[in-house]
């Protein structure tokens, strides 16, 4: 996003708006790119935003035929086709300065074993719009946080996604527990260990944010664990980039299965967007099948996958703490690996509840509250 | 799914448990391959079936060390870690036969505007297995199916929802009301004519399937679209492979914005999986806007685009069909477009609820019935 910052825009010739870099670069706008971005009553409903007329008929060879300024930050452009529109400089650079694929949000921050200053913070059911913002800030970087403090009543879990996002149901419920049963569907519901994995790799989609709200521990183990896997994607993608290739170009089959429900999705273990940014985590050694590739192909892929795994449970990379009665962990399932340490049932009860939300909550409220705050700033100057 | 179907398992050397091809051709089984699937109490949890030991664990150069046939189309194997293990040679072909990225159900059958017997079938809440089976086949190969005769009673989108999937919730509401409103806070709620578009591209994810029942249609307009979005992707695919190039390597971003929400997604308007296997369209003329690329890609992004929104708009692909009192239409929100054509309010009143639901529930129930269809005949053969 910094690339713009400093860029300006400014009238070269009559029929060129030239975005001029802070080195002096100037490039005109693309009249179509222009266009399409009209924000007058005929080329969109104002209300919602959302365009009037589908940019493919607009004349391929659509020109700007007339710029003016009438006032600073404001260009008026005419383009061959008649329509007149005026731009807003800001919005304009704003947008330019947007790389492709950008959420236009805080970027992850990666981290490993050596963090310290877990991201803890007392949960307040009506936090102030600064307070909400810096949890977010927390969240969208590190990808968790841990709130200290919500009631540990059943069900707070769901109150307290919903402050986030939208709830997404699974195979287990709107609201699942996690606590030892001795008829578990799931290894979750047991006692034993759990490396880190991503949770529910069969589905399609994947649930994006998990929450765990710790009701009671009384037992000395059953420690959470998280790894943020991106940082042990790219670390592979330094030291081995072959076997990061693989392991972000080879689909799996994950499994799920129980008496309703026969869940499969393929993705590769690292999954790369079309820009070629890391984009989702897909690991759970409990899961996974590689299909049956021929011979070189499969050494190649379990080599990597033995690199990949061996560094998600290194503990160079994974972080420990106790989830005391009424905290609650929220974090990101396409980025981060979560676990546990085994615990003895025998020691007492520990019981959590756990749901899900969309990936693209936290990141809506945060352009909100920012888009807020901008607007408070404008009107203080404005007064 | 089908290059094994005529595959056996035989025993090579002692150590070689070779996949033969009705070609002849044979190759040996992978160990770790083979390993990873063992389906016994020491490596898989019985009733979960999820693993128990992390396949990086196992040696590298693990090999197969004996191997015998202890009854017709069950194999034993010892490993050299000692581990010894019952293969069902059906289970083992047909996990031999899945191609990577297969999600093991009926694959889409492409069609264009010349589609006449339009999958209709009478709903009921209660199916039989085969009819609802008959269902599945017509939704996961045409992308969509029409049920007819579902009781114009609000709230009935949700029940019929949950015969196949998890509700998704999203800014919209669990259900969703389509009628002309004064106040529309996205003009599907107004009565204009809206060319085909998938909804929701600025949601990660997209919501993949999308229920839209009708409670009353009194107008004459009002019909609805659907295009095969796979089959003009394939179609331009063939005719102009750089332009479908474009479309599926060059992210755009789509924008919705309220006063609670600024959702903002980036997706190629063509999705590829890791295979190259089309996974989804994203394509919303009133909501794209495509990054400041520099000039000549975006004069490239702009011609592809008006290539495949000229096809999406064409005759040769669409469907048209009125959706009378009762009838209910739910569809693959990843693969088709849906529209409608413009209507006017004054004729009378044109209500529908929608709701989406998750893309893999229909597969998950495929699965399940098959799973049931073929233990029972089990039951039979052995009774």
């Amino acid at each position: 996003m910094t690339m713009q910052l400093n860029a300006r825009l400014r009238i070269g010739a009559p029929d060129e708006l030239l975005l001029e870099s802070a080195d002096g670069r100037a490039e005109p706008l693309h009249p179509l790119w222009l266009r399409e971005r009209c924000r007058d009553a005929v080329s969109m409903d104002l209300r919602t935003q959302q365009r009037l007329q589908d940019p493919s008929d607009f004349a391929p060879d659509l020109k700007v035929t007339a710029l003016s300024q009438p006032a600073p930050g404001v260009f008026h452009v005419t383009f061959s086709d008649g329509h007149q529109a005026s731009f807003s400089a800001a919005d304009i650079l704003a947008e330019a300065a947007l790389a492709p694929g950008s959420h236009d949000c805080p970027a992850p921050r990666l981290w490993d074993g050596s963090l310290r200053d877990l991201p803890r913070v007392r949960w307040r059911s009506e936090p102030a719009d600064d307070e909400l913002r810096a949890w977010l800030e927390s969240f969208l970087t590190l990808g968790f946080i841990i709130f200290e403090g919500v009631p540990s009543e059943p069900g707070m879990v769901l109150k307290v996604g919903a402050q986030f996002g939208f709830t997404r149901e699974t195979n287990f419920g709107a609201l699942f527990n996690v606590r030892s049963t001795p008829d578990a569907n799931d290894l979750a519901y047991t006692s034993i260990a759990l490396d880190a994995h991503t949770d529910n790799p069969y589905r399609t989609p994947v649930p994006g944010i998990q929450l765990l709200h710790c009701l009671v521990n009384q037992t000395s183990g059953g420690l959470s664990t998280l790894v943020d896997g991106f940082a042990v994607a790219q670390a592979l993608r330094n030291r081995e980039p072959e076997a990061f290739r693989i392991l972000a170009t080879t689909p799996v089959r994950f499994k799920y299965l129980d008496t309703d429900a026969e869940l499969t999705a393929s993705a590769p273990p690292i999954e790369l967007d079309v820009t070629g940014e890391l984009r989702a985590i897909h690991f759970s050694p409990r899961l996974d099948f590689v299909p049956l590739y021929p011979r070189a192909q499969l050494e190649a892929y379990y080599r990597a996958r033995r690199l990949f795994d061996h560094s998600l449970r290194a503990p160079d990379f994974e972080i420990r703490f106790l989830l005391k009665d009424g905290d609650l962990v929220m974090f990101d399932n396409c980025r981060l690996l979560h676990g546990r340490s085994g615990f003895d049932p025998a020691e007492g009860l520990r019981h959590l509840q756990g749901c899900y939300i969309d990936i693209d909550g936290p990141r809506s409220l945060y352009r909100v509250l920012r888009r807020r705050r901008e607007r408070a700033g404008e009107l203080r100057r404005s007064a």
